[in-house]
């Protein structure tokens, strides 16, 4: 009997799960989710789970009819004999409630991971939004890993693009930007971003128009509503510089963030697979592998 | 300064919160949910709830995406200093996945039960679907209470309805039937229904064609495709009974029910206030209020 963890895909991880089955050989779960005519769910699993470790892959993006169904997935995986947990999130939710921005608020981020912390036994996710909180432990109180999605996006830029310089659009975007211009040996810029609301964004001045000759790419972490990047570009276009690269980690395209950000000064909009979109094109589950390679038993 | 529960309203529960409001004078809180262009919510409220004891009142007909909501409500207040946090759910989702039918699932009313558990302090609710859980006791660690709809219903029917004859649908309806009869001091009969699927039923033979001079009126308690009372009503009407009157305590109205189950041979639908919904005409709030008025201090 194989004591290899077995892999269960939640929400279009399809593309994760399936790269982790061909290169590690872990078996994938049978998994039916039935919906009623009320539109509860029942969970059925028709795999044998008698002591086995359980992976659930799951990008959390739009989180709040999804948490059910996880939760009661991992309470059946559990009571159907399974050993522990893990859950791959490669887009970690609610991490930008990181504060009370007002009086009457509470800490979502804090709230949310206190609530995955009670139902996995060890979460993994993929640049999670760590700003005022700083490393994952602060909110969690499972062992938790961090992978970065900055070699995926090195690697295809340096396959991809002559001549790049990259862009930040915000202060925050400074550690993806920082380490991928490192990985691919090119010139960046951070910009600062002075956001006036949910959808509004304004963009401060700079110098890049220093690199007029090069190919512009913007990396940033989340594209929500791509206001960022749509008032960089503007932005970029009134330097005269190149249509730039729109590269996000984690493609949320809220409403019609998708369309317009193609319909922007910008040549090409390309995400990773850590939330299935029509823009994915750099596959992240290679970082996912290397860490279940090296470091499983350590953190199950 | 008032040491009387604060009332919270969520998801469409305005019509019970007011009519405590007005019975109990317990303030109503104020609370916003406010939705980012991710969809992610933050909860904000407005009152002072330092050593407060705080009433949510949230019928939780399709609950998947409610859940969420309702937890960072109750942790929020929590930690805006609350004492204690009450739940009245009119509605309680759930109590049909009362076991496991079959191989491969769990029991997702424990589960359920045990999240709610989690969150909140004490648990009110009306007229739960208990068929293979007996009471509330079994899958809650936390005080509850059930409540019932009889009397509402019962008080309807008195002041509507002259010669009715009470027909409850299928064996899991007697008990509410039963107690209304009483009530009503009305004659009753109850089918045996077989349930072929989700969509399915089919009515067994019985006597009730003797109470053709009365006013046949089906009761049941949740109404969700209404497949169970339509057909039903076609067994009436192949026995030439007048058109019966429907009543169902909870109106969860899956898809095309309502229009479908108002086509059908019926006279009238009644529902019970518990979830929001045209046919709501029989208010259930002044059992809570009598529960809460007699029960508060030992329950919270």
């Amino acid at each position: 009997m194989s004591t290899l963890p077995i892999l269960f895909s939640f929400f279009d991880s399809e593309s994760i799960v399936n790269h982790i089955h061909q290169a590690l050989n872990y078996e994938i779960g049978k998994l039916q989710i039935h919906e009623f005519p009320d539109q509860e769910i029942v969970v059925k699993i028709e795999s044998d789970l008698t002591m086995r470790d359980i992976i659930f892959v799951a990008s959390l993006d739009h989180p709040n009819a999804k948490i059910l169904p996880l939760i009661f997935a991992a309470e059946t995986v559990r009571n159907l004999g399974a050993k522990k947990i893990m859950l791959i999130a490669p887009y970690l939710a609610y991490m930008r409630q990181d504060k009370i921005f007002e009086a009457g608020q509470g800490i979502i981020a804090q709230y949310f991971a206190k609530m995955l912390s009670q139902y996995f036994d060890s979460l993994i996710t993929i640049d999670p939004h760590l700003h005022r909180i700083h490393s994952l432990k602060e909110i969690f109180s499972i062992p938790t890993a961090v992978l970065h999605a900055t070699n995926a996006i090195a690697s295809w830029i340096s396959h991809q693009v002559v001549n790049p310089v990259l862009i930040g659009p915000d202060m925050e975007s400074a550690q993806w930007v920082h380490e991928v211009a490192k990985k691919t040996n090119s010139p960046y810029v951070i910009l600062n971003k002075i956001r006036k609301n949910d959808y509004t964004v304004e963009i401060s001045e700079n110098n890049i128009e220093h690199y007029r000759a090069c190919i512009p790419i913007l990396i940033d972490d989340i594209i929500s509503s791509g206001m960022t990047l749509i008032e960089t570009t503007k932005h970029l276009e009134s330097l005269k510089m190149k249509k730039p690269i729109c590269i996000g980690v984690h493609a949320i395209f809220s409403g019609d963030a998708y369309p317009h950000l193609m319909n922007a000064y910008v040549s090409k909009v390309v995400t990773c697979n850590t939330i299935q979109h029509p823009s994915n094109a750099i596959d992240i589950s290679d970082e996912i592998i290397q860490f279940l390679k090296k470091e499983q038993t350590q953190l199950g």
